[in-house]
């Protein structure tokens, strides 16, 4: 694909004259329609929680739980504002639920995880059973599965709630359904799907419905236990240090069939080397303090903070004390599709 | 989710102010974003071949296959003009080679069929082998495979080209490179793939390189008489008469990753009843006449004739004879992610 | 694992008083127990087809296909005599049905191969389809399906009989029932299953009912065509030339569980490695001349002969014209247990 | 298959003729061969560890570890005396690790589970990682992983050792390989490959070798507490109370390919209705008291007391207290190979 074709006025004719007939020529596009490397618009930006916290807690004075249905600040990306994504293909927000307040029972055919940045003992209850949950807890609302969130605590909790959107309606499979009542009743005793499921046993003849992970929590705790032992074989990945993915039980595939959710370890010092891979992701920071350069841009980072790494850019971490980050992105879409692509590069490469 | 949050003067400054932060209210745009059915853009349309086919020949006077590097028509969604796409997800156009013509050989992530619409006897070469088509072929080239086209027959030659690229764009996962030569060496005679991959039996020790299905060209011929001989057994699907999916035999799964490709026969008189589902298809007749109902609208269709049915659009079939239609969608991407839904209506139902 | 427990009288004492406990020391058969290599009971052996063609014919005159239920002779490992099998897991047999005849319809949990050795035009029914079978047809009864035969060709049909009884018994799931009547009734034309199947399509929606290949007949005249074509790109196995495995459209596996079918094609002159692999393996001439070395012996076939090649025995192949062989083995059970092991020799090799 | 064909001296001598060829006529043996339903061997059996632990104590006079190589007692069925195994596919054993002895590395391609049925701190090392063992831990080494054994602790160490070596040597398939040092070196911490695999989590990137799950030691604490989270649900079934399988985290099935493993609460004065299946299973009393009817057999069983339920048996449990069975079977290879059934009885049947 060399030289753009010449635009003459018999050219131009013709494209009006095939345009009644809902036709163009594809020769005038195809330079930016099967481009070399991807042409992503999202950018790299850092969403600093101390900033944004007053934002946030102020939510809970300008609207309540029920009237917002859910209270949610939308994390924009600076590139794709007004579109209510994060990266392309994925939303990402800010949930605040306060002592007492209920956010209602409704059903999606999106995936969404929360990932838990402040607060103790708020739940979520999916598909009969609550989950009470703690800083650094993921779970999972598998898609098309009653949920209700509940704050029985004293003090306000804030998560991240990651979801699907973007590509679920860009695919156009978008249904939503509210639940009759506020809560949906609950079946099982809190606990009962991580003892099920997630302790390496599995009950007997069971059958999944889904693709998506049946543990619904995955306790920070026990992760974060499960990598300190690791640590201990200072297997390191050049790129990654010790990186972890959240698995689904039952075929130890991805938790969710849409969004790949990892935690790494990165040790104190720890000089990662460049890498970029097809999927933006979202960071968030567990523990510890570093920087992230992306490109020529430099993300600093603390606990709680969010930042985003786009497609396809290099990046690498440089992590100022031992750190915990959790992401999460699309990857397992584009891996299930035969489209994901990595790259590692050198000290020498730009990141 | 009912009435939308009231906007008072207090919300509007507060939204101002956490827009500097790249934030923005989800209970502002809940409603939109998460519906309670698709909410499709791209509406039903039908191209009838006589009526256009001037227009594509006239194309190769407007410019050459060199020139163009591919000649293609794109057909356009009337409701997604200038976005180069015939559903939101899927890429259709019409290519037209000439006698004598190369279209020179490159590679790309995007997955591409080709449905041979009319002529005989031009080639894709496809990774070191050359697949003859004729009229109904159905051909694939595999993401990042070589591949150039040539014409060495006397007759121009027209096809459907079918591409995932509005899908690998969303996905941040488009890659390209050009050939250094204009056709790639030819390592294998033809028909080669056919016979170690379509016959019902394997290499043994064959390991796939990825999850496209290694068999370059299904012809018509076969397929249509396997159609002719499950016909007598009369078991019709009363949405979809005998319809059949193409597959890879490495593992049974859709011939290609993220499309899925069908052939039909719809005997003369059959009453279809209703159907939806949320994958978007786009039609070619192959044989035979009829037509279709999509919600309220008739698409009239006859040989050659190329019609789209949006995502979720309640559709019938209603062939005036024997007819043949082959069709595409992003059905295997939806299946992979657990998206896909399908309703079958009764026949009082609108379509 | 060095010497032998010494047995002393205290040991003995103390190994009678366990017995009646039903135990036994692990230590005083370990060595026979845990081998370092395969201890394989099965020897080669061929069966010249010209040699016992007239004890095959003379099997319709000492009973009726009625009587027998099948009249078949089992082809006995001669180092496993009174066993009724050919290998330690593998049954053979060659069946004979003469014109007029019926073999009654029943069922059973072994899965069953036929390959045709003489004759053309009886049939097989299966699962209310009938397959007419010709020379070189590689035929499945699935497990737990009705069949049954018949002869309605002018000529006497022999085909072998390959089954895994020996492996079912073992693992004590076999399960019998014979049909009501001596023919089950058909419910598809001839064809059906190979059209709906084995044609690089499959119908919309089907789901598998089993693990077995639903094509029940693979003609030996398009695999045979698909070596033809394969054979001009030249890409020979050292070992094994060009080696096919007949396979299940449904995922690619083999096309039947617990046995693994191969088809090969030796050129003239082709001087095959040696190799072993831990499957015991039945051969059989369909085409051509040459002899197989096993470990010192030699074992000569032409047209129609079978021969057994001992699991982990080295072997090479010598045609002394261009050879086709069908072959089978338990490998798909090995596979699926992970316990499968192969080894290729260079020249020097014994075999 | 109704009557035996008679055997006429014209027949007998026909039989005589055609042995000469290694053949014999199908007919005289179709009804042993081909059976309406298992011909099971084995027999109901247990073993209660009160009586028979002072001949598993007496072994350790009789022989050393080293001396023995393994200081295993075989548990052999009643009907397969001098087979070496408890079914017809499967090796139970009960093996004895005193203070300070080491039991040498080694390797083989039979998988081997161990059970612990007496003793707390003898550690079993595998693949370069130590796993320190209590009573009830499930522990793996899994196909051709290097393992040795040894006792740190002060009291002697009983456990129950499964193995598949029938199935082995059956398929010839069987390899061992002594490592050239007493003990192998150990690379990993003792708990790195449950804080791996076990937790919900795996490390980004990993590819497994094989099929048997990379967690060595199940421990009997984790399983046991999450069953009394399950049992709050009171959901049981009828035949097996609450029955858990435990399972390869890389795929969800189960954690060895030729054995399946589980574990069951049985609550006090639950009366399990009958139940049969096509593998035989052996069953470990954890806690509790009860008794299974087995045909019309009933044995009786408390802690630590070992029975066996032949294929294809009526069994019921009738627990006399809260119990916990541990049990293992073939069932795995049955499944793979699709020749498993199983069969629910109603309170009015046999067992």
């Amino acid at each position: 694909m060399e030289a753009e074709p010449e635009r003459t006025p018999e050219r131009e004719a013709y494209y009006e004259r095939i345009a009644a007939d809902s036709m163009a020529p594809l020769w005038e596009v195809l330079r930016g329609l099967v481009t070399k490397e991807p042409v992503v618009r999202e950018v790299p930006a850092v969403w600093h929680y101390q900033a944004i916290r007053s934002a946030i807690m102020e939510a809970g004075a300008v609207i309540s739980a029920a009237e917002a249905e859910r209270r949610v600040l939308v994390l924009e990306n600076p590139a794709l504002r007004g579109l209510s994504r994060i990266t392309m293909s994925l939303f990402a927000g800010l949930q605040l639920i306060l002592p007492g307040e209920v956010a209602r029972s409704h059903r999606h055919a999106a995936s969404a995880l929360r990932f838990i940045i402040e607060g103790e003992g708020a739940y979520t209850a999916v598909d009969g059973e609550k989950t009470v949950m703690s800083e650094g807890d993921f779970v999972i609302t598998p898609p098309w599965t009653w949920h209700d969130h509940g704050n029985e605590s004293s003090e306000p909790m804030v998560w991240l709630d990651g979801l699907d959107l973007p590509l679920v309606n860009f695919l156009n499979t978008s249904f939503m359904e509210p639940y009759p009542e506020e809560r949906q009743p609950l079946a099982r005793p809190p606990g009962d799907s991580l003892a099920r499921f997630g302790q390496g046993i599995l009950p007997d003849g069971y059958k999944s419905k889904g693709k998506c992970s049946p543990v619904f929590n995955y306790p920070y705790a026990r992760t974060r236990e499960a990598l300190e032992t690791m640590r201990k074989t200072a297997e390191w990945d050049p790129c990654h240090g010790l990186k972890v993915r959240y698995v689904n039980p039952l075929d130890g595939d991805y938790a969710m069939p849409t969004m790949g959710t990892f935690l790494q370890l990165l040790p104190a010092g720890f000089a990662a080397l460049p890498y970029r891979s097809t999927d933006g992701a979202i960071f968030v920071c567990v523990e510890g303090r570093g920087r992230t350069h992306v490109g020529d841009e430099v993300l600093e980072w603390g606990p709680r903070d969010i930042f985003v790494v786009p497609s396809w850019s290099w990046y690498r971490h440089e992590p100022a004390a031992d750190a915990v980050l959790f992401s999460f992105s699309d990857r397992p879409v584009q891996e299930k599709l035969a489209l994901w692509r990595e790259q590692r590069g050198n000290s020498s490469a730009r990141a």
